[in-house]
């Protein structure tokens, strides 16, 4: 099997497993519970929190544990616009961003909130200046995602976060989930007020995410009950998801520099490679995107029908986002960036670890020409 | 070690993790990647969506995966509410509920909505009269827990069920995190139209939970993006926890006739061993409690003290809810029930599951009545 469908979910490392069941059958303690059991459990969690918190050089009472990607990114989005509609109802994102950030945007639009989506240029960048020219005097949260999840476009986080610290009262959000591990990430020195990430996007598991919260910023919680998570995050805390997930950080950050010159490698192959196939678009940029994406599309062919001739080979990659690609729409992403729908809906997506090999993408290429020649002849 | 806090939390069943294993190693795709990976993954969602609702005799698409009993209570109170909200703004629901609905009920009346909280009898319990006096042309909600978390008290829910027959319109959720495996749940001859589940309080995982909702019932979501679960709760689903909560209930359910049977026996050994212990008093009722909690208070022995006590030999007890014991503030629910504060402030939960046996239950019996000796002793 190769899989090539990591933006999607990666493989949880095996040590990941460990550690989940090693908590989750020996300290299985309520971290609510005042007894020693509870404690233990507290003790875990406090010390996951700051694993965290270190990796990503912020503050332990920065980090609040969620379960998942769009859940931070809920409550990190929702979470401000409802405690600063009194402030102002107007919020500025980019059209590339994922369902969890756009959907909440959309809703937040149906209660009266105003919301900019800014265009992105033909590498699905958008433009600091932009950005600065859509600030009112009633922004109140700016929400940008740091990788795209399509193309793997990375996006001017820094510029973004310098641009701000004249707008100190402007909360900004970024959504790293598809950044973690691929692409440095400096929380603090680009001014990021709110960062959401996701445990199963780096070999952690599924249910587990965090959100980081800049010391003295406010939100409204989603979830009201015990007051777990400094009250930002009502329910018993999944200690041992917790654990796991600050594991698969460590892991995956340990191996980062390593990894990303491998996954640099092996996309620039699949670049090369993919080249030479009659008709072949690669949409990702050269500049400014993340080591772990290819996404490229071949005149003609749907990108379904590519799909499942590679899934006979045993290669996995995707179509766009995995939470976007049941509704069988072509990639918002790719239209964003002005590429026409024909192509957009023959758009592949391939997405590596830093468990792919060279040998991997190159069985990859090959396969990827044969099903094309294949499904053109067919088609002729 | 005698672990008699399972209100709080359970251990999980060793097949449960097994099977979170290998659903994370070897299913690891995401359900919403079209390829066979991700059909993999869907497969077992659906199979495990499928043993949950058989084993609740409900429909597969009444149940929908959360984070946990918390997310599971805000989803269908505040979903219920908001998607309502112009057809009238009351809701009833008790004095005794946990902090996940009495916190939900707590921030809707900030959102100008209008709650009312039903007293309980000396037993903890609401009466059905008292639910339906409180129901106004706009009601749009009542929310009431199957089994009282502190004291154990089982509310009429079948007759409160049975009474709403007459107001089809008005929604009835029960929050049934202490009642699975202890107490029959039959959802639909109770007209529930919202019932909340808890993984890890029947030997599940942290971090897993489900909401039934009855087929045609509409909610309002909290979290917005890739429209997972039938747009209710979007995010990448937590397919081995799934997998896992539906292994528990399966093994739970099974055990659940001996297991009664069991735990009334050692409820009922706790209790006389408990009477014999000086200036005991026992908040448990007689009738309509469920097999599992026994809550005691001895005269002027602090809760906390007497739990450390009981640490020391190797016993595990709490003081209330696992949730809000660390507010230091004494049991809502004795209070409510008419208990003084000072009563309240030494009242101590034993909370058995399947596992206990007659054996620790005595331990604890002479553990308690050596510790009370002994502290008293000091004291004086």
């Amino acid at each position: 099997m190769i899989y090539l469908d990591n933006s999607a979910t990666t493989k949880p490392y095996k040590e990941v497993l460990d550690s989940y069941i090693t908590v989750s059958s020996e300290y299985f303690g309520n971290p609510s519970s005042l007894h020693g059991l509870g404690m233990q459990a507290e003790k875990l969690l406090t010390q996951a929190r700051e694993q965290v918190a270190k990796l990503l050089s912020v503050k332990p009472n920065e980090i609040y544990f969620t379960s998942g990607g769009t859940e931070s990114n809920n409550i990190a989005i929702k979470g401000a616009a409802l405690l600063n509609k009194k402030r102002g109802r107007h919020l500025i994102t980019t059209s590339v961003e994922h369902a969890s950030v756009r959907a909440v945007m959309e809703q937040l639009e149906q209660d009266g909130f105003d919301i900019t989506y800014l265009p992105v240029n033909r590498q699905g960048r958008v433009s600091v200046e932009d950005v600065k020219k859509a600030i009112r005097k009633d922004t109140i949260l700016i929400s940008i995602m740091h990788v795209n999840n399509e193309v793997g476009t990375i996006q001017p986080i820094l510029e973004i976060g310098e641009m701000l610290k004249e707008y100190p009262s402007i909360l900004f959000h970024v959504d790293a989930v598809q950044a973690v591990g691929k692409v440095p990430l400096a929380i603090h020195r680009n001014r990021i007020d709110l960062c959401s990430i996701s445990g199963h996007k780096f070999h952690g598991l599924k249910g587990t995410g965090a959100l980081f919260i800049q010391e003295g910023v406010k939100l409204a919680p989603l979830f009201s009950g015990g007051n777990q998570e400094r009250t930002i995050r009502s329910g018993t805390e999944n200690v041992a998801g917790a654990v796991a997930m600050a594991k698969a950080l460590r892991m995956t950050l340990m191996k980062s520099e390593a990894g990303i010159t491998k996954m640099k490698t092996i996309q620039s192959m699949l670049r090369t490679g993919l080249t030479n196939i009659e008709q072949v678009t690669i949409h990702t940029p050269e500049e400014n995107a993340a080591p772990h994406i290819l996404n490229i599309s071949l005149k003609g062919l749907k990108s379904e029908v590519l799909i499942h001739a590679l899934e006979q080979e045993e290669i996995f990659v995707s179509t766009t986002s995995a939470c976007s690609s049941k509704k069988k729409s072509p990639s918002g992403t790719l239209l964003a960036m002005g590429v026409p729908e024909e192509k957009a809906d023959s758009a592949i997506r391939i997405s590596l670890s830093f468990e792919n090999t060279p040998e991997e993408a190159q069985a990859a290429v090959e396969a990827i020409d044969k099903a094309a020649k294949h499904i053109r002849k067919v088609m002729k």
